[in-house]
């Protein structure tokens, strides 16, 4: 498994990532790691690798766009100082075009979302040990649904940074794909993006075999 | 892994189990399964093995003893008729012999509640497929403390009960102390009962090595 | 307009047509019709043919499917004594069996579908001036999308019945289709069931075509 | 219809055009257009003509008047760059001197209201589209009460200003009557001032006619 | 003053008497009495004639009409064995033909509220010492207004009862018509029917006059 | 009575003047004036005189000393203009040194409370038409009682202040004593201090008789 | 000290004893022996004497008076079979006489509250091992105070009882009036009822001075 | 007993400490003091000693460790003059390093604690007439657990500091420990850390002792 002990794993998005975390900072007692995917992540790495000690923090928002972590970079992410960092973003950049059709405004465009994304990481990539990007994703299993093929666009805008940056990339879209072969999308997410515990899960795993999380890990003796 | 496709699983205790799942059966939309590890159980299968289909049922309430399940065992599992079946109980039959000490008769003694158990298990045994005893717990690291010690005779009951009728059993208390050696118990519950994220991956973990769960399976392709 | 002057108009269904209504007669003050498109229709006859005094009474029910509204007909149809009735319903009886694919016991198949709608058809239309039947509908562009699909199997039943009995029916499905030429459908409902303003207004103008409500008319000389 | 395709209508007025909009700007997603008349013009607008994806933003406030219009005209309108914009004001100019009567400094005479809304839509209109003026009005069927022929002495320096600079003035008195005829103000709003949804809807359709709104519009083919 | 020392005096009605008193009985402590004009009845008698020690029991109940009353007035008059009674009751039996005029099964007409409130006036008179009738009343100067015109039927109707059975009558509508000479009926009431405490107050100075309260009396010596 | 037409009474005070005024000031719709003795004045000039039309403005703060008082009297006081002014302080000036016996930093003394009193009389007597003051008062009968006492020196200092300067002296204890040769204190307040109705209306009464209310009067004709 | 090992003590009484207990058995997890008197008994003799495992339950209901107490003394006495019963009861058999002086079906006289009292002595004292009086009390120095008079009657009352009885009886008066030389009422108890926490340790103190308690008693040895 | 009259004991610590106290300062009306251990050392003193007059403040603040304590001590202490203060810290000072282990910026080592604690008592005590040092506690009776180690060592300091300066030092944890002989330790807090009302007598009794405090003592003689 890629984190070493006493790594600080920051984990920042938008509301599939938040799901209630405490502010300012998504880490510590009462539940502050909020209920998404990040606290799956947090309880797995925790029970399956104690001996690492390895933090997990929450620094979601929800509502946010690519722009929106662009503007609290310093204070969300660099000040953190995280040894490893995971970015999934991109859901809002894409849906505000589709639920807000008539404010452009509200839209992040692709070439805007990729610098603006490809600049973060550039900017990130040589204080970090790790950094893991994750694709936007769409709990619609038809690839020609105008939603789902933009943000397909949006995904492979990362797929193609992780790709310049030698970044390793979790395609969640893939990873939903996969189980929507056999579950309709309506009993992950009424509205295909907020996903209930099953579709956490599924981005939990998705992120973990990214990092060469062995599942059947037991705690080391002491 | 042992849950065959379409099989319907109720897993039944107390507040560790109940996570404030829907009434008057945990399952369905908006939440009704609880966020505690029965949610993990059912958010691990089904991510792993979507095109088994397996039903999660949860049927915890806070606060419940032995006799409490007994009291409600025709209408909470037997008109539910599941396939298999998964007791976690003991915890409050032995926390109010040290919560309430003046109050005898909120006290549950080890032979009733083996008694009663067991009378569980036979009753229900011959009508699933599959019926998976587990030990209560106490995230307490110290085996001389005087609840662990009390908790470990229940658990030891719980064991016998299984071995008598050829059941897996689950050692919660050994999956928690295999953690314990690198994590605080503070670190899980204040109270050493309730757990966080952390406690109920152990707990999901536990059960789920129970039915030889791979945990690097992949959604079968569609 | 096919309503006579002081007809009573009732319009019974889901959560669609619940939309907060009161208890337990959607009819009188203080919102008491509910928020939704049962609203709009009492507000389009009333504001253009206010000579016309006709009751409209809201008696949908979030969550129902046909046999929950073949539960309650005695007491919310037959009681009221209704001059004019409209049915939407059937979204739940396929929603469930995308959302709970698990829960088959809380699935309405097609046959049960028609062949109660059809029932409760066949027991009120001698009592009632007239009856409008209202395709159930989903919000989603794509007829091959499985829900979709599903739908419009129901919806298909629901003009047979109309056909069958010399009813109009009210096609919900196409008028939202449309519309959706031009409006993404999460621009009207994230879950592509609970329509907002814009979608309640859709189905409002589809009923009152059917019954041939003039748009551009205004009140009569007192 | 005389709104082009992508125009943005603000609508701006008092509690009657408020009803609950979000802040700072009554337009996007979960209700921000509040629940009365603007909600009904931004959903006839998009039902019937959903290929001309016209904004519609509603910036009522509760309890102002048009001295409060003036004080917010910079942010509240000209910085929201709309191109058509209609106001309905002066019902609270006007009741404060009959509820309280005793605060003269709570009064909006009429020579001010008049000054100040032709200030406003001097200033305005040069940089707009469309200006459409819609009259206060009272629910009250008798001329000579009191209140209403204050308020029709407003509604009459509305036209007149309109008349003035050739804009369309609605008459919303006028509509208020037509329907009086038939129904008893107290059927719409028992204060005379907060319609219920028949009464938004006359407000709704009348501020359509203005526009040559085609009732029975259909969306275009796709 | 008519009440005799430790006369008890019960008053009933609709909301402009029930003012959020205690149920079953709304006499005691913690407001029971409600914040209307009963309470200000209650406090000028105890106030200015303390030596008598009249209880005052405030018997309204929203929303009632004649029927209501007729259907409780068993337990809610009779059991609570008055000395003295006060009735006044109409408003919703004329209301709801203005406010639901769609709905007629909500309507008291006149004759049936006439002969209702004089069966409940003959059945009560002879059990009590005292027996104050008092018209409904609406808050709107103008007799010519049709709901105005027919509350005054209603009144009518009341002071014939009273004339019949030699029964003094408050006539509350004249009372605030002496008001409405210099105080807009929106200054007590918006909606014209539950004012404020400027007309609870004319309703207490109105129903004091008829039992011959002296205003300047003060409390006799010890 | 002494107030002129289109005068202005603010009534200033503690939490007995306050009973849930308007911040902030207590004046206009919506109960603003409170639920106490203030509002019973304004609703007996109003009801009384109606051709007056007398504003009464609720200035009370609960809690407040004189000390408070005068911290906020250019404020709450002087920026309103009054034409009549009321002032009644000194309750929590005493409570505090039987409440709070041990903080003497609550407690104002006798001499700073009939200093600072004098000095807002004597700031304020030259701009209003009118000046009532009002003692504090205890609603205990016992004369020897502790905190009676000391209440009745601090009134006695209110007296001599009025009689210095030639101002009404409304003697508030002397009109609850009356009352209390009848009703336990009990009955009108637990705490002897926040009075129910009763014992606000005590507090009307006796402001009122001091200017030369007269509790008969009628509305003027029109 | 004369409670035994083990005994159980129930305490029973009106507001004052209550404290937001829990229902249907002041005793257990989670406050339920609230936050008054009782708790102090209860803490301190567990603190003082933690060996002797002595239960506190208790059982004060708000408003009670002796009437009350009779008519659910089965349940909430003998049923919870108390090797020590106290009960203090009274002081809303007197209040009410005082702050509702005119609604005599609420007063409990004197001889009713003693015949009533002695009976549920008489009842009880055969079936425990401990009875404890508690007279009722006023907290109010001045014995000629109308209301303190008539409680010391009721006390009186109780003191006969026990000395007839051969019981201990606390006087809580007495105990009150010692601190009263030092510490005014209002600073226990603005209605000199309900006491704050040095009110409630009075009255602690007071039942443990009865039953011999140690106040410097230390835990045994283990 | 050691205070002198109208001596003021300022208490200060973290959360079993405050228990609710009221901000900024923890004394007053209204249960400004809190519920915890501190109101029952004020009721005690109080009760016992009225004639002393001692004034009791709460300044207990919930989750602070020693370093946020000396962030506010200006304000929280010297500023509010005692003449004796009590300080029990150091709880969270070690439960962050087991609740928190993976943030090591919670925790305060040991050396920081002793020197941070050891300055606020040299900085306080020439200004003080007494200071009791109090040592923070784990209510778990086997001192071989990790974290009762741990709490034993900054107990030490506590004791260090206190002989090093010559102040009295009340051993909570010895106080604790004797209770825990009989009463196991989830009786007096499932925590550990938050005791109900036996654990906060333990606390207060442990303190009164250090203040000479004599239990029987009876009020003085007025």
């Amino acid at each position: 498994m890629h984190l070493a002990p006493h790594s600080k794993l920051v984990m920042i998005g938008d509301s599939v990532t938040d799901c209630g975390r405490a502010r300012p900072v998504g880490e510590g007692l009462f539940g502050a790691i909020g209920t998404g995917y990040v606290s799956y992540v947090d309880a797995l790495l925790a029970s399956a690798y104690p001996e690492r000690a390895i933090r997990v923090v929450n620094m979601g928002t929800s509502g946010h766009t690519v722009l929106d972590l662009q503007a609290r970079w310093q204070t969300d992410v660099m000040d953190l100082r995280p040894d490893w960092l995971a970015i999934m973003i991109g859901i809002n950049d894409v849906w505000r075009q589709f639920d807000l059709p008539r404010q452009p405004e509200c839209h992040v465009p692709l070439d805007t979302y990729a610098e603006t994304l490809e600049a973060l990481v550039v900017r990130t990539q040589p204080v970090v040990a790790g950094l893991v990007l994750m694709t936007p994703f769409f709990i619609e299993p038809n690839p020609a649904d105008a939603m789902r093929a933009r943000m397909d666009a949006y995904g492979a805008a990362v797929h193609a940074i992780a790709a310049q940056c030698g970044l390793p990339c979790v395609d969640t879209q893939a990873a939903f794909d996969a189980v929507l072969n056999h579950i309709p999308s309506a009993a992950i997410a009424w509205d295909r993006v907020h996903p209930n515990h099953l579709g956490h899960m599924v981005l939990a795993r998705a992120f973990l075999q990214a990092v060469d999380f062995a599942w059947a890990a037991q705690p080391a003796a002491a």
